[in-house]
């Protein structure tokens, strides 16, 4: 592999809290070892479009605590056709950028192995989603600050719901994946917990409520991933409750893209920190194909294609303990 | 009227963050004028069905900063009837209780004057909804937190809206009244806000969002109130958006009862402190059928009829400012 | 006066939230009138060295939300020497520039008074300062976000104090002011609150903590502001509770720097909005040496050299409540 | 050892978020397995003094999300000597408790084994306090609580120091440790981090600042724990970098106790929650002098012993990462 004088770096995909701050580590680290560095705004679309902007170390400034990205992301349409990759390639070459880090998800990496594989570009990924769900790290960057976004508006609506011994379903995000409702679940004090990987069964939910409404709990909260296992919407599930359980004084509440956003957490930021260093140290030991990742606190790497094709699986465990500590 | 030993204080309607300030300087007025102090549960529900509790200075420890209502709300059916109402005398008249201290909104001071009118009982208001929809004081208890929390819920959305070039329809509560659309939208940097008070116009929200992307403003946030004019709910506004202006990818947020909860802002914590003392500052001093409130930052009392029956209307020189500060 | 084409804007003094928000909302009026806009950098320091930048309803975008101020401040000498001033004025006609709008507080005012007099030219003020010091507005841009962040700060202290049942004397900003000590203290619940405007001596201090403590209070929270009129220092008062009153466990926190930062209240930014759309409407009318203020919710307009010299006293009944509620 | 039935719980030593989060999960999971339990006030100073509670799954609502601890905390002498030890025992006894959850650091835990030695009671530790400095987990409770605090002061100072072009020396916890200090200052976007576990030397850091200055850095922060190894304090410190590099505006906030308050992040409460039903779950399985902890996100056991024999080193990776991300 050539020696890598100049590396470029996008945000792809879904936006999370960290991308900022990832950003800036990727770019100190090319001003720290003498390279040069790119930014291209809105994912592969800006690349294909040679959307593109020199950064160096001041461009960075004060954005490590700045929620969304300042290098935008988009979906891309064009990068899935040859023409596209092809177009992206040649504004790289022109530029004369020869490595490209990726901040984003599993769709982001696949779309980068693609790139890797049709013209040896040398790529690496950083994780970077609220969701969770990628293999080959613990933690992906987004998803603590996330937790806490959550969390901080489920006790506000606690305080309302223990107001009026209302019974609240609060839907957080995590289409495929039940991270979020999980540990937002079990942080915030949820009674019940609905995740896409395990189908908690209606009538069990019924029986669960009845049981605390009768244990003298004056109010519950519902936590709710998008993709529950159940197929019924956060609405339905409501209205099935409210049929079943009539005594219940019912209400709903999506918490939605503001899940997105905000000032990322000190661990996000950290993590972040220590991800984008390691991305442009393994372009520079000429290393490819991998994305950085945190393992029992330590950043590891782990091939790219193995990351794509894993399954990061939620802990079941914390379902027992959601029982247990809702008794 | 009788000298006042006693007196009960409750809360009633929706809950709003301020109410437990409002509680605690109730009771410890009680206790430094030597008062007897009971709360009543559930408003005029817990009334009527005596569900009562003795309070003194240290029972509304450390609850200044809590959200919520520790003496809990309901909407009452029974003090709609002579009935209920009878029960609920009989049973201030069992504790020796002399006054109440009524914490809600337009609603519960209807029924605090019929109270009054139909028992002679000295009654005294404390307006605590976060709408401020209250005509007899400036600010209602839990609105100015409740800006905040929209407003820090609307800076996470604009984050994911910047990064992603997306219009974004957030919905805040405010059936009847736009006080929060109108406020947390121009500290939001709102490029529309739709009201109940005022119809924009379809035709002219177009218009202007048509205008902002022509000037270079990638995204976009409009602020909807729950009861805005236009009759649509904020999924049919996105959806006539994104028929209309097809290059906008839109989305839609509804902020939802976490507004209604969360820690008071340092105003309602002061607000709830004066309006309390001066509640029990009154009804010492013989007067009733008042509600308290603030003028200028300095607490007034208005006849509480008066202030059921006037309106409190919005402050629409903040559109033509809306319009100014965005262009 | 001569029709007003161009408008320069400076931040000056002591930064304070919401000083953002008011350059956006002077920079959009001036687009939204199609006036030109001129940003100095550094406040009077900045305009002798000709520090400036123009500036367009784009560059401001998304700062509303931000502390600090993008146009950063600073202390000038030179601007107190009549070389300094008549180098501020040539740098301001050479741009073209026929007006100018400070926020700050009364040393910021008290140059603008002096180059109008010495020049002639229109100058307005906007009350930027989290003190709350200045006469002709209730509330200056920054006030609500500083009491909001030293509430909180005191929320976490009395945590630690009430599992400890520890005395904490926390030390607020306020050198010549006790707004922020009195109503942070009686947001906070504070057991004492000690400020430049009375002496409450020390005597009633400790007696006040002796009686809390016999009264069962396991905690307490006393509020000093900077210019405490009792002439010691926080430590000064800590160690002479700790010698007077030994069974008490005192420790002391000084908020400092952190009060000046930090994202604006919906309060503050909607306050600046008003005040900066107004600044440069009167510019506009031909008005010149004016503060622009708030006053019963409405914005209006004082005589700059009035608000210099006045006044702006405590709520003194803000100390009674304080008593009471702490009872 | 015989079978549990009732076990007690304690808070010791300094407080941390996530406390009570803990408390609610040990008593939650007494309830689940039908065991009795009781709150132990101030730690072993309440125990000696007979200082003890009921508590049902009930008596712990509401408190997952609440800073401090509900049961107090305290340092205790008595529980040094031989008949304070005696005392603790017998009270245990009278009420038939059969095994202790000490909730706390190295200095509970070191009471905790002497006692298990004396009387051979049951005991079990939970890692509890915001320093990180417990061998045998990766995070204690509060540790990622307080992070969070700090970075969010530090932003807030950073707003201010941007604005004025200043130099900010921040403190934060930390006697022995520089676990707060490493991650808050890489979080937090700090120049200089300055902690007990090496010695930076102040020449380096006067290097370092100039350098930063030159590349046109306007402001900085410094970050130092309490325990620097400097030797100085973090005035010493100012005025040594003020004397040395008088072109800086040199200024110096403590952040203090606030660190240890606070509502505790989805972190502390999920950490809290899962160590809490795992303590529970060894005293029931017939285990004992044990401290439970996380490692690689999965809650472990260590003997207790070995737990405060252990020493838990910082990542010093963290010192690299930071010098380049700050370049």
């Amino acid at each position: 592999m050539k020696k890598i004088k100049k590396i470029a770096v996008m945000t792809s995909g879904g936006d999370a809290p960290g991308m900022n701050a990832a950003i800036r580590a990727v770019v100190r680290s090319c001003a720290y070892y003498s390279l040069g560095c790119v930014g291209i705004y809105r994912g592969y679309e800006g690349l294909i479009e040679d959307d593109l902007v020199d950064l160096n170390a001041r461009s960075v400034h004060n954005i490590i605590n700045k929620g969304g990205t300042i290098l935008k992301s988009a979906r891309s349409k064009g990068f899935r056709t040859k023409e596209g990759r092809q177009k992206a390639y040649e504004n790289l070459i022109e530029r004369e950028v020869d490595a490209l880090v990726v901040i984003g998800g599993d769709g982001s990496f696949t779309g980068a192995v693609l790139f890797n594989e049709e013209f040896g570009f040398p790529v690496v990924g950083i994780p970077g989603t609220i969701d969770n769900d990628i293999f080959g790290t613990s933690h992906t960057l987004g998803y603590d600050t996330a937790l806490n976004t959550a969390v901080e508006a489920i006790d506000k609506i606690r305080d309302t719901a223990s107001s009026h011994n209302r019974l609240f379903f609060v839907e957080v995000m995590g289409r495929d994946a039940g991270f979020i409702a999980l540990n937002a679940g079990v942080g915030a004090g949820a009674e019940e917990i609905l995740i896409p990987e395990e189908d908690l069964g209606l009538d069990r939910m019924l029986e669960s409520l009845e049981r605390s409404r009768r244990a003298g709990k004056s109010s519950s909260i519902v936590v709710v991933a998008e993709g529950d296992k159940s197929g019924k919407n956060v609405y339905e599930l409501a209205s099935y409750v409210e049929q079943n359980l009539p005594e219940y004084d019912v209400r709903v509440s999506i918490l939605g893209h503001m899940q997105r956003g905000g000032s990322p957490s000190c661990f996000d930021r950290v993590l972040a920190s220590r991800l984008g260093v390691k991305a442009v140290e393994l372009l520079l030991d000429g290393k490819t194909n991998l994305m950085v990742g945190l393992k029992d606190n330590l950043v590891i790497s782990t091939d790219i294609k193995v990351a794509i094709a894993g399954g990061h699986s939620i802990n079941h465990e914390l379902l027992r303990i959601s029982d247990i500590i809702t008794t």
